[in-house]
């Protein structure tokens, strides 16, 4: 049980006008108890916590020397905005974070004035500030933009494009690059590099650099503007720095846990900066908590813990992660075949390929925040012999989605997909849910798409990816833990488009496709009771479709039904199609199609969110039962007419 | 009629190999003869004219210096590609550029050995040749990766993703930046501008430039390999160029027209290079060609034209193109409504908002080759209560789709997309087809999407959009000109989710979305002829649907039949998902959908590959005979099992 800590002057901050009347010489102690507050709610709801810590100052020298929320404030990704929610009026639900109803774990427009743009996915503060920035000089209304941005966001290609729009905006927009050297992973890349070797080649600024490199604030009367700006100007020019090429002023690199290097620097920038500014900040991930300063990953992700020992709560022993199996699943093949290589957009450890880079680190490439890259490149190499596997997330897959068309589904190359984290959850909500990739990849020509049911089948279809000269393929398998099948001594190939038939019944169909085949199989149990016997087939294949097993089902069965954790356009829409194409449906066919909701649905523990979703044995059932009832009446009513 | 030029040099050339036993001093003859029969080809043909025409010499120093095609050569966009493909053994085809069943007007895998990867959307050339690089690295094979760049596609976020990971790849990537200062449109942003100052602030690298700035090509033994690694390390490094700062050697700039110059450059990098390289080369578009040079947009994309006089074919007049009723509706709503703005990711010409720039220049953004940011910033501004439009093609919008999913759908923010090239695009083939759009947005909650059925619906449909405040929306329309209706005095205000009945009848409805309505008629008017009375309906929306609508032609006619210019997972998929919903498919449904195959169709006129598609009034009669046939024949079998 975590004792609350003592946080006498947090206590009097209710929102920033109440810290703005604060002594600059309070900061200190305020940023103290705000990290303690900080550490104690995540200890209770568990969440990211290292990227807090490494912006408590820098979220209070920001709300201290910015008019928020009429400065828009953007916190890039958006888990670094624990603090920032306890600072602006959320204190008291602090410790509802990620939970079912709280708060969210990233900044979201619903919830507060201060949270002008939600985020989750990495790189779009730059823009969305952009956007407010010309907003309001279009309306001539003040207000800057303001993008807190990771050294590892930065290397992603939509910051570089709006950095490239900057200059448009003037002085009202202001990056501020918060250089951890470390996202998720270590960044990788030239654009790392560059920092570490300009951080290393300059000192802080301090006080006497401070005078010396950014305008002095000074009463206006005493600078004429055009002094001013020529001082600034030259000042910031100096660098010569890359974000200089691109037309920011660059400012740093600033101690971003020193308050009284912080605070002036920002007031700066905010009074005296003629054109875009870029503030570049140096922080520590978990800063001022010892356990997540000592863990490797700088306890970017916890579980619930004990804030005296750090001790996080362990996850009941239970089956092996979907994400691991694909990793050793992965690592067995490569062993095989030698042209197997693998490629992560700064997910290694998310996705397993940490695993995968420990065996094999020749073939594996982490290519930063860039998932557009991370597909093309591995076009390339496909093209010239190598057999690429791209593991990235269903909802970060939607940021090569272009290149997924053009460059692999056109040139019908053979890329592996491996799209972990399909379906919904839980506590990362809407913003990371998986809920498209089956829709929008089998809308594509020469795609193969997959849904494995348990980890043994992930086993197989790793197998049949890594068999699949064809063209590409793609597996996809959600977040979370296997059901605890056995896995499989030697993985078998599937043949393409080919489904299974798990249980045979005779009057009612489930065509399950992904792992909601154990709630198919619940509801198939639940039918048979009411004396509804009832057939479940594991189609495995979004595309191709087993047109012949599906055909025998739909035809075969009074009542069919198909279940993908995926929304309007995937396996149902299809199968439909095939109905429709075949003259199926002519003569009647009561097909009904289980699918996700047609909204974005709230943070909840996943099984919550697939009963909300009807995706559970109780809503498969339900289906089943109401779509009798529909024939009956309707045959009842035909009986009438006739 | 255009004589062909006399190519004396060029027909000794059937490939790089018989280039490569020329004499140095025979190039310059050989790049003019080249040029020449450009100029001829596409006079016959149509076509990119000006970005070939800038590429002639370095076309052919690249195939004089590498050993094409086991160095890949990768032509980023590839419509520059035309003198390559002339020197590539496919000069006898040449005249049949862009034709159907001719070359296409890209690079393209399939058609020769040395277009190793086929592009069209920009900015993929990095990535892919760095796949090249490292798997001949892992292969331990000589080649190299080469890709050639514009300065315009170096503006797009994947570029600088991949130039942020090229160091892996060493000395096997080659990075040739052809900086011609205009791409489609002028060039905008912070690297354009630091481009030019690159290029007016140092000369031209001449003979002597060369000897000091790069590695002499002299034979190994004469230079230690540690002694040569540290000169050519240092020439490199003095720039300080953003290039070096991500990891790359710079050289430059180079006149791309000069073949002394670029010839011993390409070849000092070819064999000094100690690891990636980029050589910055100078060109200007349209070279060599007095109508191209005197143009405006250097003759990017042209009609036949008369090679003397340079006067182009002129269309036939006709009615105005959606682009043009688009632009104009946009500027009238701009009049009406001062938060109303525009953003074009470098195609402002290409999307008509180079008018509505003229009328407000102030609320235009031309954001470069950067979809991911035009969105995202698109978001922002609408969340600070501007009313952005964002003009972007079908298949282009693919580059953004996370940005509309994470930004604008989720947030629900009203962004208005007004999608141009929606359906087939004849000549650009399959890399510019807008076929997934319908899918991949109507699958989104929050999202609408509207389908314009002709140029006066479009008007109405941008009025829609533009008082459209509850969220995003979305309109398609095709390439080309609309069908000759009258456009509105006053647009109409459409209810959203409602669509229109455009003819009634008894018997076979068509539920068309798109400008397949002209189609539907030709079709309906046929059926009507052979006794089968036919409704047409425009349904206008492919989300929300018009349910009630839908539910009465559904069950008021014998058959229905879906017709849009998408591919599976689209208005079809959501009808039938609709009726499966109801149980409206239950007693019996005669319900077909009409779409694009499920093939990337090659170039062809629309026309034509609409007829392939089914698509046309023939495709539709046919398909509701069919049904009819599958009907009379179903019914005919169960009244014999009767």
């Amino acid at each position: 049980m975590n004792e609350r800590p003592a946080t006498p002057l947090l206590d009097q901050v209710d929102e920033p006008a109440d810290l703005r009347r604060l002594r600059p010489d309070q900061l200190r102690q305020l940023a103290d108890e705000l990290r303690a507050e900080t550490i104690s709610a995540v200890g209770v709801t568990g969440g990211h916590l290292g990227s807090g810590l490494g912006v408590v100052e820098l979220t209070t020298a920001i709300h201290y020397v910015f008019d928020t929320p009429e400065d828009k404030l953007i916190w890039d990704v958006g888990h670094q905005c624990y603090p920032h929610k306890i600072l602006t009026g959320r204190r008291d639900r602090i410790r509802t974070l990620r939970q079912g109803g709280g708060l969210s774990g990233f900044t979201r427009r619903a919830e507060s004035d201060y949270d002008p743009f939600g985020a989750a996915h990495s790189s779009t503060s730059i823009s969305a500030a952009l956007g407010f920035a010309i907003a309001n000089k279009l309306a001539g209304r003040p207000g800057k933009g303001i993008a807190v941005i990771g050294d590892g966001a930065m290397s992603a290609g939509m910051a570089y494009e709006a950095m490239n729009n900057a200059e448009a905006a003037g002085n009202r927009l202001i990056v501020i690059l918060n250089d951890n050297d470390m996202s998720i992973a270590p960044p990788v890349g030239g654009l790392s590099a560059y920092l570490a070797r300009l951080v290393s080649s300059r000192e802080f600024l301090g006080l006497r650099g401070l005078a010396r490199k950014i305008a002095r604030k000074l009463p206006r009367p005493l600078h004429n503007a055009a002094k001013k700006t020529d001082e600034f100007a030259r000042g910031m020019a100096m660098g010569g720095t890359l974000f200089e090429e691109l037309g920011f002023y660059y400012v740093g690199p600033v101690d971003g846990h020193n308050l009284d290097q912080l605070i002036p620097v920002l007031e700066n920038v905010r009074d005296a900066a003629e054109g875009p500014c870029l503030v570049h900040v140096v922080t520590q991930k978990g800063k001022g908590y010892a356990p997540a300063e000592a863990a490797a990953d700088k306890y970017h992700g916890v579980q619930k813990f004990d804030v005296v020992t750090g001790a996080q709560a362990k996850a009941p022993p239970g089956p092996p992660s979907y994400t691991g199996v694909f990793a050793r699943a992965l690592i067995a093949e490569a062993q095989r075949d030698e042209t197997i290589c693998a490629i992560t957009a700064a997910m290694p450890s998310g996705t397993g390929l940490d695993q995968f880079e420990e065996a094999f680190p020749d073939r594996c490439f982490d290519v930063g925040i860039a998932e557009q890259h991370a597909v093309t490149f591995a076009a390339g190499l496909a093209a010239q012999g190598m057999r690429p596997f791209c593991a990235i997330y269903s909802t970060f897959l939607q940021r090569a989605y272009d290149q997924v068309v053009h460059d692999v589904a056109i040139q019908n190359l053979p890329v592996r997909f491996g799209i972990d984290r399909a379906g919904l959850v839980g506590a990362d909500g809407s913003t990371h849910a998986g809920s498209f990739d089956i829709t929008y990849l089998a809308t594509l020509p020469n795609m193969v798409v997959m849904a494995a049911a348990d980890e043994a089948e992930l086993v197989h279809m790793i197998h049949t990816c890594a068999l699949h000269d064809d063209g590409p393929i793609a597996v996809r398998y959600p977040r979370g833990n296997g059901v605890g099948v056995p896995l499989p001594e030697q993985p078998m190939r599937l043949k393409i488009g080919e489904g299974r038939v798990v249980r045979e019944g005779k009057k009612v169909a489930i065509l399950s496709l992904g792992t909601r085949l154990e709630e198919a199989l619940k509801a198939a149990d639940a039918l048979d009771a009411r004396g509804l016997s009832t057939t479940v087939a594991d189609l495995r294949f979004a595309k191709p479709l087993d047109e012949a097993l599906i055909r025998r089902l739909l035809t075969g069965h009074e009542v069919a039904v198909t279940v993908e954790e995926g929304s309007i356009g995937g396996l149902g829409a299809h199968v439909l199609t095939l109905a429709s194409d075949e003259g199926l449906i002519d003569t009647g066919l009561k097909l009904r199609t289980l699918r996700l909701p047609d909204v974005f649905q709230d943070q909840d523990k996943p099984e919550r969110q697939y009963a909300e979703a009807g995706l559970d044995a109780d809503g498969i059932v339900a289906t089943v039962l109401k779509a009798l009832r529909h024939n009956s009446a309707g045959v009842g009513e035909a009986g009438a007419r006739a």
